[in-house]
């Protein structure tokens, strides 16, 4: 067994646009990403369909996995430089569990687990510990080393350290994220100073905590990613293309069960229409494979399943507004869903509230859920003082919930030059706010 | 008609990690890369297999074409400014033309032209003057504009000023793809300074020029291309995977000769198979489409193809040495064959030599071909002369090609622990320069 | 006369780090930058002593000032793009005083200031109007031209949308010195998308006003200026060697005073130590002739004076502690500073309270003082709302004062080796707080 | 004795805009850092008068410094992690000596020695050796250390893999002020992979050797390398100050030698125009000390001296011409000469003849100097093999001496208006060529 001392003969390096270089020098880590399953996540973008918003953004998941595991082996050797404590196996605990953190991810996550209701971290879980090329390598360093990665991943592990190092409010995920997905887009808000928090970190007792001189830094870092979120992530154009995958989800599925005939047989995704799904038919799924579906789709016969395909292939999005009582109360919104059954647009379909809230948002709020670490700063005196107590910026927007509901619908549709009637003059004019 | 007039009421940007911005204001603009057709280069790599080498190199056509079309827009702004010759119609052909000019791609381009014989600049030719939603557009303008547009991106126009800004030795395509893949596989040997080249650049006559002054700022551009090609284009990973996929495309028309029978039929490949393209059948091949037989014919009964998909779908690629004479002369070579024979490996599928010269490999080397418009300095004093005839650095490198021959093999199947028998051993010395 | 309409021959162009290129088309812009007074401005830092904190803030003002001219001219081109009321001469008068708005800042400007109780805007308007160079080119545009510059700068001209592009909450001035002086430290907090800002600002009757879809890279602009306060600005290592500059500026003046005999005669400070400066007086002095005056100083006979100079030439600067209630309420000062005067430690010049009050400090405080424009939001239905009305993060910070207060001296001096006494171990104590 | 192994409590960083960080934790270091004769780099520009060229460069030696220590301890980290034979002392040997290598440069210090025959060599080791705070901080490691620091930077020593590190064709000095200087200028020809180059360095016997896969960094080094020194470092802008200093020097030297009485006694240049300095004569003299005298010079009576100081010190610079045979030949150059005795103008300083030979030219050419340590690859088989030889870039670029010879001359003299006379139009004429 060459695990867990196993150094590899030659250092490997990756060429990262974002760290430079990603340094491998573990013959577990270089196995684990010449996985299958690693591999797989080559073909699962980052951020979704974010890219048809902004168009560079078309990095993947693989990507971003990687940056992780490199900046979680570039905080172990700052923060526990000479700390005996910090054992061989818990430096290789940490980095098998930051590269592998995100593995059960599907194809455009969001939408794909709100449909069919999955659970990503279910997933990685279950391919860590099943019969898997990624089990089989972790197995090789220790017969209870997947178990363990798992546990860290799932944040029921006793080393809380690690768990911190991972997954809170100043972790490698985090991290590696905004710097990412901040270089793609192309936008400069989500760039930080990531070398000075790594200098400022330290472990004390079970997690990490900040050198109060590092704080504003980290009001840096906590910035970044509101700016991110609300300039990047949120962006309703996403939003739409989010809303249209939905929904052909949605559709595909009830005609499923409606024992439609399809043109072109959903194979892949049987055991998802019937909730049956193993870890074989998981792995199979990934962007390529639904992108197919969508294209093929393009030709069936149904008009609702052809019609969004091909918005979403050829990027004719939903048009939006902002869904806000004023002109949206319940009885318009019962009116508007009438009037377009009258038009004959399928208001389940063609009539979509999306609010943030349904966004993966983690954006800083201390004590609000048990899970989330409040970070906590390294005061010179040796106390620790929770960062919204001693940063005015980040108390302001601490706890902050900060909504946006918006209204999708057709717009081509209902502006169609020539055809325009009564019904369809009188949705526009309560969609214009002037019902 | 609202074109060529046509200005937008506001203008439209495009968040770019390259140039920044991607500034559009003329509707023309906005509806072509609004068609099915252009939406699909999103599917499309700009640089194929590269990824599976430098991993941040997810980026696609799409991405870089809209790069060409801004470096136009700037060059026009830049070097046309204030000169009435260069009228709105000049303008807008040369505007759709960069935007186009790469719209004929296929699905990994370089593998699939060649297993297929095609040509994607006979494509790009059918896309703009057959029935599409790109002829749609550009026909609003003029009935002869698509015909125009397609004259300058083949070349044929009588506007050669349109075409040195398109497809010259320093153009837009070339400054937009270098700087991109700098940008987005990380490496920093594409970056030159563009916006001094964009300033001292001059119509003159029939070509752009260039002012003595800037000479320095071209070597250097020069010399970023020759880095680029050798430490990311003709990267031999990358090449490894070039390889395995032509194999599997040789391998399915092969089978489909046959009369083969496909547990998941090519569907989408059998006009290729016949040599029978339509542009419809073109425009519904993406690299989703092909990465999706890839991955159900890892399932298919023929040990070949089964095998063949299964590397390149997860990156197990074959390893390389380099080809030369001293180790591998024709003897070795018919011996190599035959011994691969004997050990139950395909040498058609399996040994395979590839030479970067078989790659798009252009490179300066003045007065070669015919249509390797020279690069040519403005004096000082008004005359034109010759970039490698000023430039000692750009001389030295002229016309001096550049070889580079490596055999590919499978290094696994060689070397599977314990199956190794006598047959394998010879390979293997004969592979290691032994023999 | 060849102004106003004296565009270049050939435009100029300066090579910028943070612009890229400078821009120069105009004649008398061209000629401005040529003039004594402004060549003067290489020789006095952006930042002052900055550089003993961080050592690449070497730049000068005249850098700045080339950088505030080119996002004023970058800005013309953006907002009054084909805006005819926005006539050649205002054009002219906004890219003359952003270049010049700085040019009567003095050597070290913050302490200079203080010490001899002078202001830096008073000797802009008198080199503007005053016998120079300067005012005999801007004579040559038109007679009063130097008096409209000279009101643009001093906001006092009736052009207040030339006022508030050049001195407003957010202007060329501070997006320029943000983004310059980040660049030069090398911190990252001072960046944001200045692309983005000068693409959403409008001109919108007396003021510039954002489109409020650009309001998040407003709030990033604004965090950056937060950072950069307190992360570089009012950096303690700073402050301290101001705090020696003003204390050695002090010396000297009142050795004067005292008719002390220098080794080495304050020439150039005569005028400044009777408080009767004239503009050529004053123009001869920068930052190259103070540093002589310190140089030769360290060999007077006076051992304050002479002490003082060793220690900001060798950067041996004063260390400090947080001045708080508690551990130096008023008994404790006076005790200090008697036991200092026991010690043999003058306390006017060893002991020195700072606090960044008095500092330059202009953070965002909307409606504080009159002449803060706070900056508007051009809403999508036409009105204006003031920023902190609708980014919650702004709101967060406006109006609240940040102080901090320390206490200056000279570590060295009092933990010497040796000759360490009791009266200076209770002075040590009353500074480590257990006194 | 604190040293050698005397680590500082904390590490110690300097925020630095090329590397992010100097890390700082030997306490020798930190101490050499704080001496007098190194803070007086902070007053001596990296680029001397460049920054009339490129107004970024105004960046001392006191931060070129710093970056080459800084590289020299990553080299030692990548390079040398693990090797035993590579021990403390060696370790700091090599850090001392990267930080001081410079130490000995006067103001302006290619002018300044060609005028005093001065070598800044030859003034490092007596800095380094005399009596000086530096010294003692040394002598703390070891009496013998200074001498060890002294002989690895005059290349004596017998640790020859230090002075490979340090002075070689691609040593740290090089890297650091390439990559420096380009960040301060703006210009992007200096940048290449110095991450990729540290990767693949090795000692290999008596020196430092690179790997044969990085042989292609290396190429982008040189080429990086050859194009700052034609576009920055011999700009003929930064020539002609250049030219107009060391007229200055030279003037100021002739005057005193004749008695002539100066309004401001050149005192701190005496010992210099005796030939006679010594160490702390040396050590006054700095940039801003010269600046001094050359704005006092200003008002001196003779004509010649004030005029070229009021050229230096407000950049009212000599124009050129290329001095070619064709126009300029020896009998054009006696008539120039003659004619411009006739029109008052003394040739000895108003027509300079400046070659870029004269300047710090040390392209790489192979074999030409003894002193000149080739680059060595490490070819996969163990051999080393000179890289010129293997690369044709270099190979085309080596020995290849560029020339570039220029008369300067002052253009505004001979063209002021109203007085120009038969005389000047001769001059005019030859200058121009038409003579």
């Amino acid at each position: 067994m060459v695990y867990p001392n196993g150094k590899m003969n030659e250092k490997k390096v990756f060429k990262d646009p974002v760290h430079k270089y990603v340094h491998v020098d573990d013959q577990v880590i270089w196995d684990l990403i010449g996985t299958a399953e690693f591999q797989r996540l080559r073909r699962v973008k980052q951020l979704g369909t974010t890219f048809f918003t902004f168009h560079g953004a078309e990095h993947s998941r693989f990507n971003h996995s990687l940056g992780v595991y490199e900046i979680i082996r570039r905080m172990i050797d700052n923060v526990f430089d000479g700390r005996p404590a910090w054992n061989t196996e818990d430096r290789l605990l940490c980095l098998c569990a930051a590269l592998l953190h995100d593995v059960g991810h599907g194809p455009f996550s969001h939408s794909f687990e709100k449909v069919f209701h999955l659970d990503h971290e279910h997933f990685t879980q279950r391919i860590i510990l099943g019969d898997t090329e990624i089990n089989q390598v972790l197995r090789e360093v220790d017969r209870e080393f997947p178990k363990k990665v798992a546990e860290v991943i799932a944040k029921t592990s006793d080393n809380k350290l690690a768990i911190s190092m991972i997954s809170s409010q100043i972790d490698a995920d985090r991290m590696d994220y905004l710097l990412r997905d901040a270089y793609f887009t192309g936008v400069t808000y989500g760039n930080f100073d990531m070398e000075r928090i790594l200098r400022v970190m330290r472990p004390h007792g079970d997690q990490v905590v900040i050198k109060y001189s590092g704080m504003h830094a980290v009001e840096h870092y906590i910035m970044s990613r509101y700016q991110m979120y609300w300039q990047v992530y949120f962006h309703p154009v996403t939003r739409s293309a989010e809303v249209i995958l939905t929904k052909i989800l949605h559709r595909a599925k009830a005609l499923h069960k409606q024992y439609y005939s399809f043109r072109h047989q959903p194979v892949h995704f049987y055991s998802l229409f019937e909730d049956e799904v193993t870890i074989e038919d998981y792995l199979k799924l990934d962007e390529n494979i639904m992108y197919y579906y969508f294209q093929v789709w393009q030709e069936e016969e149904d008009a609702i399943l052809s019609d969004l395909c091909r918005r979403f292939v050829n990027r004719n999005l939903f048009k939006y507004v902002d869904f806000t009582e004023k002109y949206h109360g319940l009885n318009n919104w019962m009116e508007l869903s009438s009037l377009c059954k009258k038009a004959g647009i399928d208001p389940d379909y063609y009539l979509v509230v999306d609010s943030t809230s349904d966004l993966p948002y983690d954006f800083y709020r201390a004590g609000e859920e048990e899970e989330r670490l409040p970070i906590m700063l390294l005061m010179p005196n040796g106390e620790l003082r929770e960062l919204s107590r001693e940063s005015s910026i980040v108390e302001a927007i601490t706890g902050k919930k900060r909504m946006d509901q918006k209204l999708f619908y057709p717009y081509d549709t209902l502006y169609e030059d020539g055809r325009k009637g009564k019904v369809k003059e009188k949705i526009i004019s309560i969609l214009e706010g002037k019902g």
